[in-house]
């Protein structure tokens, strides 16, 4: 059985959340888009820790229906008023810019001016983030506190940005299993300076791919790392072939925060890896929400599209658009923390484990119960009240061992973790009471 | 797409509710039973607003288990006092005589008399509705309290009723669409004067027939006034190939008071039209109960018997017998309202507009989300917390149209209007992004 | 029909409380284990009720997993103090030796006896229920508030017992039936002076089975008294083919008490058993818990065992482990009242009766509904709001009787108790409304 070993066991329960968190803040600063030298620089922090392979698709490449826009890159901004103060600098917070604005250096009235702000009028302390990736446009993002501050005189209004042909970076990672079946991770790298959204997600995966090199595992493991909705849909577009050999998956975001945890389940909605997420949830002793597909959210809307319908879900803390640091610049690195960090890396393990795990067992005695006492594998002495507990997970793996349960099927109907039920299985099949092969039948 | 014109939005959402009331008010007065001129009375009525075609069925003859009795009329009746005051008279109330009462012309004293009269001691102002079709015998009925301050005197008591050789009336109206598949719109007329059991319906009936003139639908929709369960029975007994046609009904009773509304399903349970009902009901704006079939209720009853099974449902306001008016005195004009009748209307249409157009499309770009934005489709500024909302409807018809949904299956699992989500699937469908036949195959 | 006649009606409905609670009452004092003369004598007390068939299993004979083990028996034992005071005496209570205790025969100081003796300190005027089949052990049970208050000096222990080669003993009862499919009623017969777990069972099943005799029955009932898990499993294995008859089982234990009742769900889940008990319980006017099949109680674990998977359910009242009485020298003849005792037996043969009449009937005029008036089986005067009542079973029984609904299903869909639809039936049936084969088959 895969995995069982002690560096298993370390994998799934090693805490991380320091050098998670320490990743996340390391690529918080820089300014990513869709395409552009922000993503290649985070995708270069990740591939100090993991041999990344970076692809870069063109310029005007059609990826089915869409077609790679021109790169977009941004070296300074600024809104200097009359007495030559930056009023607001991209230098503070690359925020201030909305993402994919071209390139303008003029100078206006504040009227004028005013067109071209976001602000939050609910939240006046905080930046909006606003992108127009695909109509030319510019704009600034700002407090509105500061924005109702803002005089009546001209402004000199500079974006020293360029959009021209170039492409668009995603980067992978592959752990090969025995087979060529995959587990797809994939997190979105093409959000600035929002810790939780993503840069806790990208580091999260960083680091989880990084401490799978040397498990011998079932599955191949596959980590992308590429730009929301149009580097997905590249992604795919290149990797048909592949994308078939996807069994599992999971997209990864807001993974750093305090809330949830939060699963979104697979379009399929019977997926073993919504079996999977919703045993560990159950199990964790915190307060998870499950909600059914919709197909609004981030990637698992391309993924879960129905030409290719793969079983990939969504793992969040809170959920998107339901707290009011989301697309803001409250979503810093306050906003995160190690400890939620490792909590969110242990519940990945603990699904992957019971992803690899889930195997089909048959009882080799099924009629009627094994004498599980001669093999010491039961309390001794009879009638206590209490002395069934502990033997429940072996009475119900012996029983629905039929070779129509598999352990997570057990588990669910159990109401047992699965890594309860895993090892009591190991301990069965020692004894000879499990066999991966039906009675007769050489596996 | 049927009905997608101007005329049908017309159809869709015009105010009867005065039209509706005055021909309810019209037809009020009238006495009717399951046989007699009262019936046809009402259906010159109705035939006075559309084509009906009125058939007249023999006393006598078979249809199926039972045979139509005789013809039953009836000119006046009433009960004189000592002193020549009629103290109950006919020609206050057709309710104050039993139905299918045979003729009487006797003097009785009290204590004979009461056990021919009929009251509510719980409703002591109210005259009940009583009928005894199959057993010959007489009564009257009258408010308990007047039956209280009865005098023990001698009464002179008079039905002049006849009940002789005659024929059973009902009439049928048949909208043709482009197929002979037929949606069978059915209201009893056996009633007297009931005003929300069943003028209401035999008005809101009429005007949806006369409302369909000229409009181009994809089912023929019949409808059918008909007394209530032998007049059903007739009809279905002499309609045996027709009633194969039928693949979507409605009963319809009760549709003017300020209750419900309540739908009752199918036997079936999960017809088309439970389904569209649904859809239509929970998204009404109002509080809706929906509740299983049961082998009680109106002539669903015939229509879901186990050898026709018919995809029949009963719509109404207040469930029936669930309301003190009910079959009583207080269900007269003052109990339904033109604005009861409209809002019934409107949720009959609706519910037609979901059958004409539950159609199944087909994705035409299935393979990761077609881009809306450069079709003008899609808020052009991202990050927007809210600009998601308005896009929903559109991302669930595209996840959701591969083959195996219908727009109103998209609609209930996406939780949205039918009406919105035929809409939107209109505007996709015209910018090429819906197919009504799966791609390569011609439609 | 089989039982229709007033003997059936006797069966289904005496009283006969006083009767069990007497044969339990006779055989609590004794002391039984899984093997030896207290089984054997429990046994004979049955037989004089009722043919039983009594079977010896050898010590030494493999039944699947298990071996048969020593035969246990015990004459007397004691514990005496410095005084030669029996502070502690089997023959007070049966319940003060372990089960299976080796003989010993030694003077301990009390440090030492402590080690060997079980109290219950949480319930400390209580003994215990103990038990050491499998590993060679002895012990005694006390009242904790006893075990306190025991001197500090030297104690004669005396278990005067033997475990030697013999066999163990089970009985069995046939009732036999117009077929070899049968009904599997057992009792586990192991427990020593526990009254409700389960001398209660043993003398229901006792009466139960008394009572068939002479009544003509579709099935046949086999009745099994055999000592708990290796009883069942003994006779599993020496009966595998007659195992696969069991077409319907109930294992019986605690049925005397005040608590439930409890119905535990077979491993199938949807058994005719599983619909039988739970409309008989639904409809008892008692608060009855039905909970779902799991691998943890009486011998349902051995019938339920994969390589069987027989649809055996669990009857109790209070479940087992639910209640401080459990196991424990309260569980005596005051826990138990005659009352309860006579409610069980209703249940079990309500449940017979649901098993023996469940047939499926064809309704013989399927097209709309029969005129049940002509027939005399219609309330006569239409028109009153509460003569719909007393027909819905017929209009149930007739909209349902389509071929693929059983009078169970029926029952269960029309939330009625199954006697009413029963008899309903046969009313509907001697009037030709229901066949039992489809028209134009002959039976």
């Amino acid at each position: 059985m895969t995995g069982a070993g002690p560096t298993w066991r370390q994998f799934i329960t090693e805490d991380l959340g320091a050098d998670i968190f320490a990743l996340a803040a390391k690529i918080y600063p820089i300014c990513r888009s869709i395409t552009g030298n922000g993503v290649r620089e985070t995708l270069r922090e990740v591939a100090s820790h993991i041999a990344l392979q970076v692809s870069e698709v063109p310029t005007g490449t059609q990826v089915f229906d869409w077609t790679i826009p021109r790169e977009w890159n941004i070296r300074d901004a600024y809104i200097k008023n009359e007495r030559g103060e930056r009023v607001v600098d991209f230098a503070r917070s690359n925020l201030h810019v909305m993402s994919y604005s071209v390139p303008v250096r003029r100078r206006l009235a504040l009227a004028e001016l005013k067109q071209h702000i976001h602000t939050l009028p609910d939240q006046p302390d905080l930046i909006p983030y606003r992108t127009s990736y695909y109509a030319e446009n510019w704009a600034f993002c700002m407090a509105h506190s500061q924005f109702e501050r803002l005089q009546d005189e001209t402004y000199e209004v500079v974006i020293n940005s360029s959009l021209s042909d170039g492409s668009l970076t995603y980067g992978e990672y592959l752990h090969r299993g025995e087979t060529e079946d995959e587990f797809l991770f994939s997190a979105h790298v093409c959000h600035p300076s929002l810790a939780n959204d993503n840069c806790s997600g990208i580091a999260l995966l960083t680091h989880l791919a990084k401490r799978m090199a040397g498990l011998e595992t079932r599955y191949s493991y596959r980590f992308l790392f590429a730009p929301g909705t149009i580097g997905a849909i590249a992604w795919l577009a290149r990797n048909e072939a592949k994308a078939r050999r996807i069994k599992h998956g999971l997209v990864m975001s807001m993974v750093g925060d305090a809330g949830g945890p939060t699963y979104k389940k697979t379009r399929r909605g019977n997926a073993k890896i919504d079996q999977a997420m919703m045993n560990v949830l159950r199990h964790s002793g915190l307060a998870p929400a499950v909600i059914d597909f919709s197909p609004y959210g981030y990637d698992e809307r391309q993924y879960c599209s129905p030409g290719f319908n793969l079983p990939v879900g969504l793992f969040q803390r809170s959920k998107f658009g339901s707290i009011p640091e989301y697309h803001t610049s409250a979503d810093n690195l306050e906003f995160i923390r190690p400890e939620h960090l490792s909590q969110s890396y242990r519940l990945m393990t603990e699904t992957i484990d019971a992803i690899e795990n889930d195997v089909i067992y048959y009882n080799t005695l099924p009629k009627c119960e094994p004498q599980l006492g001669k093999r010491g594998l039961y309390g001794a002495i009879g009638g206590d009240k209490n002395s069934a507990a502990a033997n429940m997970a072996m009475l119900w793996i012996l029983n629905l061992s039929d070779g129509m349960h598999s352990l997570l099927d057990i588990a669910e109907r159990a109401d047992l973790p699965f890594a309860v039920v895993r090892s009591t299985a190991y301990i069965l099949a020692e004894h000879g009471l499990l066999s991966s092969s039906p009675a007769g039948v050489s596996a």
